[in-house]
């Protein structure tokens, strides 16, 4: 409990040094960090309103009083809502009787309850939760530092367990299913619907697993994670069904080579910027002449969310620093071709950089 | 093809005979309802523009470009932006061209997306897209419908093979996770993360299933649901472990007596309200004597979301019609002690009211 509510009272002090009044957070991974609870999202407004100065609300459900009691007992005021009455006439009146109307907006929450909001607050001023939210989640300590690390190290267990069980003739969506089940077996549960792309469908990075059947000669991009305790690992391995060619060699290694070179760059300066971590690894693509197949950033941020700060991408200019967990995640795209991606999360400790997930990064012909 | 172009039209036409001068998607069941895409959503834009007049813009991540071609290709316009670029300078580019400033927005894209559109066009009017798309989506065609009906019968024949296997001593995450491995076997997913909830727990209508072992004497609740070609399916059974005391008996019965109650009153009438049709099945709960423990709506429309229009709920006073899809699902919660819950989905045919879920409702004893 004292963890939450240290995380409340470092919120509102970061909101009374800025022009923020309040944050509201819904049912969504900032609820679970705030608070430890955990609802299902769904088209009923579940509100907390944390306001810079003075006691934190929660508003929901009713169906939810029971559970929300047990876990906000000492963090929040509650107050529940029935399936009759309009959810936003009791946010109009606990938001309205805040000091100031500057109301930071947790990024995640659905658009129609911002909207609902802002009908009946129509003074108010809404903004992004992000610059509050993002930089406390940013830094991880080492509690979280260390469930990152058990979801990392689940997601190389499975993907020993699956390497196993790649075989020509399974569809895309064999591997998935066998890649959910093995997930299953170890984790919470998975941190995204897995990617396998294979052959040409490895060509597009959020490719769709479908019908089509492994064959020798195709690379296999897997790409998949666990959550354990909330939190997100997510690793991408590219395993060569049979012999690869000399072309697809060439590709393997520039990617793995990128891999390397940036979590290298970490080593010597573990404050780079995302966007200079960025072109760090793109230069070793670049340099080996696929400068314009790398078609994506170089990674994430991950938390509590597979996906969040900091972005390791071309215009974030904020250094990195301890406590930073992020995935780096090259890539070469060949239309029509094949596809090679090489994902790890890496953490910045206070002994500098360090790679959560460890599977083997080599070629490897099936 | 053809269904798209037409659903679009129709959209298009709504919005010319109302204020609505272009239509906002992200990446959200509508953006399938539309065109048939389905991608990853995440913190990138992806965004649909659909104009009152006019040609339909996709915007749309790098990365999604080859598969947009493909699905989207006749439909739309594709523009994309790579991770390095600002997409809401796109966005606004795009937009503005619109004539016109109301701008209906995609009930459930992310806030944090909402708001930086309304930053870079200040002089927009942003509103929920919900009397378009609800309107649309709330009358099921008959291909619909069909799918609605095997992924209903999916989760009758889940709900069979789990009976078989709830037993004393099983954790209910164990049941959870057989009834995932189940859905598995036969459907694209599950239209949700499955609530199973044992004993007291089972006074919570969205307990969060747990390491509670179920045990003789317990009313268990399950309640789940599969994906089928996108549409969704939703059914809840409560089995008794072992013998039921009289009072279990008694509020089985009014549960059971409230959903039978609700699907007659339709087939006298398919054009009651929401209102009306949850005023019947509270009625027959209230004579009862469990008024008060009956404390969530009567249901909710079903289709591409396993929640969405028409909800059964005080204050609903739109009249049902041909089309709509819905779940019936009465509750009694008694707190500390058990609860039980029968829901199944129902759709207004031509020839009336029709169970899509036809698994027995009479209490099992296991």
């Amino acid at each position: 409990m004292d963890l939450h509510m240290g995380r409340i009272a470092k919120v509102q002090e970061m909101m009374r040094s800025t022009a923020y009044d309040a944050l509201l957070l819904g049912p969504t991974p900032n609820m679970f960090y705030f608070t430890a609870l955990q609802t299902s999202p769904d088209e009923r407004l579940q509100l907390l309103i944390i306001p810079a100065e003075g006691s934190p609300v929660a508003l929901l459900p009713e169906m939810y009083l029971e559970k929300a009691r047990s876990v906000l007992g000492e963090l929040f005021r509650i107050e529940s809502w029935s399936d009759e009455t309009d959810p936003f006439k009791l946010a109009e009146a606990h938001i309205s009787a805040i000091k100031g109307k500057c109301l930071a907006v947790d990024n995640t929450i659905r658009a129609d309850h911002l909207i609902s909001m802002m009908k009946v607050l129509p003074a108010a001023k809404f903004d992004s939760a992000g610059p509050l939210t993002e930089v406390l989640r940013a830094r991880k300590d080492e509690e979280e530092i260390r469930l990152l690390h058990e979801a990392a190290k689940m997601a190389d267990a499975v993907m020993a367990r699956v390497q196993g069980q790649v075989k020509p003739g399974l569809r895309e969506r064999d591997l998935v299913a066998i890649i959910e089940a093995e997930y299953k077996k170890v984790a919470d549960d998975l941190s995204f619907k897995p990617i396998v792309a294979s052959g040409p469908n490895a060509a597009q990075p959020h490719h769709s697993p479908g019908d089509r059947l492994l064959e020798a000669g195709d690379f296999v991009i897997i790409d998949c994670g666990a959550i354990h305790k909330g939190y997100c690992s997510d690793i991408t391995r590219t395993f060569c069904l049979g012999r690869a060619t000399d072309q697809m060699k060439d590709v393997y290694r520039a990617v793995k080579e990128a891999n390397a070179a940036a979590f290298r760059a970490l080593e010597t300066n573990s404050s780079l910027s995302g966007a200079e971590l960025d072109a760090v690894a793109r230069r070793v693509i670049s340099d080996a002449g696929y400068g314009p197949n790398f078609i994506h950033r170089l990674g994430h941020g991950i938390g509590l969310e597979v996906h969040e700060a900091p972005y390791l991408v071309e215009g974030n200019d904020l250094p990195l620093h301890q406590g930073a967990a992020f995935t780096i995640e090259p890539g070469i795209y060949l239309s029509g071709q094949f596809g090679v991606r090489i994902e790890d999360v890496a953490v910045i400790t206070e002994d500098g950089p360090r790679f959560l997930t460890a599977f083997s990064r080599d070629l490897v012909e099936l």
